[in-house]
């Protein structure tokens, strides 16, 4: 193995209720490949995201559970148009997100929306036109000008 | 455009001093694309990941900067082998992480050790045998047994 290895493979999220946290992503209409043993995993681009108590979380990570905050990071999507913002942001309200700022042009250019899921972990929903997309969403960076 | 869409592409992290989080970031190694205007992005595998103020986070989330918090989320790393994980938990501590958990065997089979960046971000280096790793480093989940 050669460092450093400039990547993230899993993202997990500490959730108070595992069961209300599942029925918010499939809400979202996500589909989880494994959910057993107090947790729920989903494949993403080369990458999963998992769901576990917040309890467990702060146990694996060494530290108190008050220590626990959310929200100093976002989760971002980004999506080829305007419109695409607006089906996706109002995709989550639609599936029980709390509504932080509607999809609005933002300063940077681009056009952006931010909700929460039950746990308050922040996701955005963003256009970005100086961000292509590949046709599988996933991103390239463009080098800086 | 089809709903739902299951992936992430960029990951905010908020920062109190992007100086000092860049000289973190750098001292693992790690290159941004992008270092200008407040904040600093870097070309992960089809994803990217950037670094800017919390105040900043805060207002684009439309949220109190006291409603941030840190670490109820995970960003992990998952490697081919135990040696792996320890050079790369060594190498971040090297680069000024804050130890929480030295590598160890772990309940789920794995090998994982934990540590946070200079804003409480929280990263974890891990060796799951369950979940073999492609060329690049990404992640597919297996099937549930």
């Amino acid at each position: 193995m050669t460092l450093p290895q400039q990547r993230i493979t899993l993202v997990s999220l500490g959730v108070a209720d595992l069961d209300r946290a599942c029925a918010f992503y499939a809400a979202l209409g996500w589909s989880p490949t494994v959910q057993a043993d107090g947790m729920a995993c989903y494949q993403l681009q080369g990458q999963a995201l998992m769901l576990f108590g917040r309890a467990a979380l702060a146990e694996d990570q060494g530290r108190a559970e008050a220590e626990l905050g959310t929200g100093a990071m976002t989760l971002a999507q980004n999506y080829t148009t305007r419109d695409d913002v607006d089906a996706a942001y109002a995709h989550a309200i639609a599936a029980g997100a709390r509504a932080l700022t509607a999809p609005e042009p933002v300063f940077w250019g681009g056009y952006s929306g931010y909700f929460a899921d039950p746990d308050g972990h922040v996701w955005e929903v963003a256009h970005n036109p100086c961000w292509p997309l590949a046709a599988d969403g996933s991103l390239t960076l463009p080098e800086a000008p």
